[in-house]
């Protein structure tokens, strides 16, 4: 019984797969929310210290999310491409942003439990884990959406709550 | 045969104890060299947007890390508390960072397997669970040091690379 028992403890996950998908669209949610506060100039052109509009930062995770989660539910590798044109209104990108959050609920039901610790190389380029390179699509997000939140500051506009999913 | 195999598999974490703690000093060890890029003079006084310094961010940080995971450790609540004040030197707040690094790596290995998915009401304020409570900590480290890199920037400093831990 006690063997039972700590088996059953042993087998708890540190966080479950449907767990880490709710959290990763939970942090796309509130990115979809700073994208709607920009105003539609200044999600193009507003930038500081020489970086990247935020239209420039969110190509870049509309290039990895879905593409990301295919890749690794399906194995079938593409390379990264951040330089997609959609054009210069916001509508288009909420719009990506949209099928992306589909794209992602659809593919991460194909990814099994045990792949997560498998040895993987993201976009053919980047080696690491399942889980290590999931993780680098949300930090990544949250690091360039931790900017937006400056440039908005910048541009006398508050952001979201951060704590708000 | 097939049972077992399966009861293995599923017995397969996402994320293990073990690595949830060194993506997340990863990430301390990246902030920490944000906080060294700062001139002294700056850590504390430069802003964008009526935001706060990176000092006060990092004291944010300093409160969040240690104090967290020895409450969830030990399930002793303690109070959060942001205006420590630890003087004007950037030496004050990389000593503690250091000596909050070896606090994290103590406690940790306290927190049992089973304990990630209980609920927890962090800092006798949060609710939560004790994986939503650590992410939440990683989560916001990387949300400002995202806005330490936008300070960077805007002084003419580059930053570290978001990509090495």
């Amino acid at each position: 019984m006690d063997t039972l028992v700590n088996k059953q403890e042993s087998m708890s996950q540190v966080i479950t797969s449907e767990e880490l998908l709710a959290h990763f669209q939970g942090h796309r949610n509130l990115t979809r929310r700073v994208i709607e506060k920009f105003p539609e100039e200044d999600f193009f052109n507003f930038t500081i210290g020489g970086m990247r509009p935020f239209s420039a930062m969110v190509l870049e995770l509309l290039a990895i999310a879905g593409p990301g989660v295919r890749e690794i539910a399906t194995g079938q590798v593409q390379a990264f491409d951040e330089n997609r044109d959609l054009g210069n209104k916001k509508e288009a990108y909420l719009k990506l942003w949209d099928e992306t959050t589909e794209t992602i609920n659809t593919y991460w039901q194909q990814i099994k439990p045990e792949q997560f610790q498998e040895k993987i190389k993201i976009f053919g380029q980047y080696d690491g884990t399942v889980w290590s390179s999931i993780f680098y699509f949300i930090d990544n997000e949250i690091h360039h959406r931790g900017q937006g939140f400056v440039y908005l500051r910048a541009l006398g506009i508050e952001p979201p709550a951060f704590y708000e999913r």
